[in-house]
């Protein structure tokens, strides 16, 4: 058994869920340098958040996420709570000299992104981590494409093509929930979604996006409220964009919640100059690669990303045998408590995170500009 | 044996073998009111035409279009040459009375376009047809997806997704074409591959394209000229572009010769409020459809397009039995004969190709302009 | 214009369409050393054969097969009639000196098929050629297979999976056929279709089988006779076995009519000891090929055989544009026409379509005894 | 928290890792009505056994099964050790008045698997459960497809296909293991992949099997021992058989670790007179369906098995986020623990392990007697 750490998580709905399961699974599977204790679980509702608690396994609770965030048994703040609150409980964490894992995105504004990652900066100097949750960097398929880019087997990207196909709204009739208020979620689509297909892009790529060209839509202006009344959709349903990578390639980005059919079609496709990839969720098992150099029997290769030395798989079962949603958070845990221990920064930073934000207003930005192209600016 | 019409056609490239081929088999198969008689094959190099006209089937050659319009056994005139000559071989036909069959881009300028509509439009009233060979229209598996749009059985289109991906460029050592220089194909990738997709969003959604937002890139800047020199390349070899119909869909539009593995990736895929519709030619007989109304078990049906009560199918073969890329040409043909033998005007006409055509100008337009949003005026 | 050959076509049905489009074709896109003549077409029915005949560009039609084959103006006899027929028209044909092209199975039972297999060899002395028209070795992406498994790039064959599914008879109400007759079809879904996965097997791997354990089935006993009674169905309507090749591996075929949803899925799946491959009919222009060699990257590579380095295809369109049914007779009978000329054998042999036959037997006998393992005599 | 329930695990390597999972995690996704405590492991090494138990979170650890059968604070005895002890286990264990949980197969013979299910049987009269490990049972897709099954949306069966292909062997030089010892395993790929599918096409389509006629076949002899000599494989490599159901449906069945390219291609076919299933493993979050119902666009539904209204999948996350391997066993668990509250029989029993028990002898018999048609009596 390895040292512990005290873990507090902020928020038990489905990301904290899914979060409590990799804190108490992680040292299972991986052998990593600290083994998590589930210390303290925030909630508003005590009742609720003790319900919660039972059941994910955390061993106390605390309705003040600032209590939570002071306990002596908290050496590693969880942020799973909505975007509008990211930014004063990572900012207090990392000030009480706390690690930080925080939701994605990162926040709902430029503004709080920066003061973030300035404070995440000023931490790291401290040995205090920080890690922004884009958890399907730790798709082994998608860490497996990052892999080949870097090491030269796609040669030059030319073209990206992410798509991020949901359509849990597609029904009118579908109920408000707080996801389509800007005031709570920054944004609709752009946010929840595109903020995954941005960074997966950049991060599979290793280019920055340094431009970009947007619109956005509410196709469903006004949902049920509960209540016998309609309430207004403040945020995006869909937003489209055209972007450039600072690499030179071409990139055009969809997220949409109105893709009937589509349950969680995160799909990702690079067109290098050697070679191809392309990744969709709903089959985040296998990666397609297609190489240039296969000659004349050449075709897309369906790997199952499911082999020993394939990331991430060699913790779990033999060849064939699936991983599912929640390892990548497992796999997440993992990396961030290696770093910890080892006192480097992990990936992706508060930094990344902003990064990822800086996009998102630049498609907001374009979108409220007849399109026009939008740079981001400052973006390594 | 129905009554024969003489066709005289000008190209015997590409697009001449596979127009041949769709003149001397469609009254094999298809009950067409008229049997095409290939009465004269149009081509200046009097040997290279002598051969292709004996290889592909036709009775005489002539080395200036001009002699083959005006033939007296000539009541169709088909063009199958590069864009540049679309206008004037177009309406001179359709001012010697000829019926006229003209490969698409419709032409290489809107200037051009819109003479070749009105000229068409006037023509039409004397009874004589024009068609543009938009001939992905003529997949069954298009052609069922724009049966089930115009059913409803997709509700209100929201989105439409489409892209056409070739590689055949991705090499920098492919060598110079016309196809690479402006003066003689109008446009790149644009012109060549987006034609396509803004005509079968158009055709299957029924909705018009009203503004685009857009890009292009050129990677490769020359290439080699043959000679041991480099030529310049002087047009797109990717176009990206976002759009709004006038139906209030949005749509992501993407055309390039630089997708590694993809050889005719022709991809569309639609969302509307009932349903969607999913289509890739590289897998032309199928037609992937998802219906709300599917209850518990729904998910995407993969439809073969080969039954009988399929469009265009029934003249063909049991289930199961694919057809292939030129069938497409016999089904446009056999569509041309009808609509000339009922006195009506087919479709894609003229205007259509015209439409299309300004769709191409407004995406050259914004990507001049900063990406900037770009109407299409006067679109129905 | 190369020297012409006589063709004459007994049958004009479903084969007999698809053999005209054939012989009207192959000289069109195949630098052939024989172009065919479409002299006369066979039919009982003088009224409709002189439609067919008409429909697909026969210039004379007999009624009386056995005047067909003595006509001066017929060099090479197709045989499209069932089964029951292929026998003394294939004998009288090479009696008189005139080359066969004769529809699958060779004949509806072993001893038929040994007279025919005798006299074939017996003609070849003579110059005179003859092919069994299993037109599924001409599948580009089958052909390719072959090719692979022959340089080695499959290895050892270990494994063979053949299905041939189709579904038309799983209504119990679709009514009775003459291929549900055994004195007219031979047999059922064993003759249609395991036919094709037989010969298929062994054209792809080079082997031959060995033995058989099987059972067939009937589900549906009568039928609808269209006189308001039902018929007696006198055959299988689902054939299944396991087979050893000489080389040592294992198989497993189907053959159904039954297997609802599959319209024509002629699958061939086969595991080497270096590689694996797997084919769908219903994907004709995809092959599916694992090499071992691969690496860690390693997956089922999906090859669109379009390219023109590809078996058949470079007399065709560019990469990525498909090919469908019925150019896999165009491919036969420009194998065929290229054997005449040069004087050699063509492939399928009446020899292999005896091979065949004597599987199908195999089948059958072991079926009618309990599954008893029934090897296959003089295979090579 | 509901009330514990001590279990004790025999073995643990694979098998006992993702079993400790299930254990570890069931209670914190389902609302069972026993919360488990990992009580003790069992492993014959204690250095090895106490890192596993401290690894997968086991409270105390035994070197011999009899003292881990025996203690207090185990009320569930969970057998995830070889085929050869299942059966002296199982039996000591209900002796002892312990539910049982075995790993598949059930037993090394029939003799072993009849006195296993005897006494389950009799335990059964006394409150003591018992359930064998078919884990593929678990899968959502496949209880989806039993359920269609049952609800008669598939209607009549006529045949099933069902493969478990995995490729593991195919390495001559692969080395020896107690997986290829008769006396340690009972059979080869028979035993461990083809009594999954038995197992799963009885469980989904409702019916047994009756007969067989089988072969089977070991490619590769002998193996490296590990010590620069070879071993003796003494089981079979490969299975293939043909069966018929009671429900008067055809099968093939076919397991085999040499199939190269395929890792854990479970694969399961049903061909009813209404629609039709198919499955495949390596893609474990899908389920094809096709519907006779489904009128001229029908096609097989990719239904993505990730809806709450699904089996099993309400206790995880949305749609589209997909679950792996493992969760198979904690859906197990999950329903061994209701079982045994509710004080019902759980399924799968000792005596549906015995049935599949009798067809893998009738493989090997008929496959011993030339494939003769075998019998399998008492099937109900």
């Amino acid at each position: 058994m390895t040292e512990e750490i005290g873990v507090g998580m902020v928020g038990h709905a489905f990301m904290g869920a899914v979060h409590s399961h990799a804190w108490r699974s992680v040292h299972r599977f991986f052998d990593v340098p600290l083994t998590p204790r589930l210390a303290a679980l925030g909630g508003r509702d005590a009742v609720r958040a003790k319900e919660a608690a039972d059941k994910y396994g955390w061993a106390a609770v605390e309705t003040d996420w600032r209590a939570l965030v002071a306990r002596d048994d908290v050496q590693l703040v969880d942020v799973c709570t909505p975007g509008d609150t990211h930014a004063e409980i990572a900012l207090a964490a990392l000030a009480a000299g706390k690690h930080v894992l925080c939701e994605k995105p990162l926040a709902n504004s430029v503004a709080e992104a920066e003061e973030m990652a300035a404070a995440a900066s000023a931490a790291a100097e401290r040995g205090v981590r920080s890690m922004v949750a884009f958890n399907y960097r730790r798709v082994p398929a998608l860490a497996l494409a990052r892999r080949l880019v870097a090491e030269g087997r796609i040669g030059d990207v030319r073209h990206v093509r992410a798509v991020y196909l949901q359509d849990w709204l597609s029904d009118p009739e579908s109920p408000m929930t707080w996801r389509l208020r800007r005031e709570k979620a920054g944004s609709g689509a752009l946010g929840d979604l595109g903020a995954h297909i941005v960074d997966a892009a950049q991060f599979v790529t290793g280019g920055l996006i340094t431009g970009v060209s947007a619109t956005t839509e509410t196709f469903v202006k006004e949902r049920p409220d509960g209540a016998g009344g309609r309430d207004e959709v403040t945020v995006d349903d869909a937003a489209v964009f055209l972007a450039r990578f600072d690499s030179g390639a071409l990139g055009t980005f969809e997220a949409t919640r109105f893709a009937l059919g589509r349950k969680n079609a995160m799909r990702l496709e690079v067109n290098g100059s050697r070679g191809s990839l392309a990744f969709d969720f709903e089959s985040m098992n296998e990666l397609s690669v297609f190489s240039s150099d296969d000659g004349p029997e050449s075709g897309f290769r369906r790997v199952l990303v499911t082999e020993a030395d394939h990331p991430y798989v060699g913790a779990w079962w033999p060849p064939g045998h699936l991983l599912g949603y929640e390892h990548t958070f497992t796999h997440e845990v993992a990396d961030l408590l290696t770093a910890i221990s080892e006192g480097v920064d992990p990936a992706p930073s508060f930094a990344d995170g902003l990064r990822v934000q800086r996009v998102l207003a630049a498609v907001e930005d374009s979108a409220g500009h007849g399109s026009a192209w939008t740079t981001i600016g400052d973006t390594r």
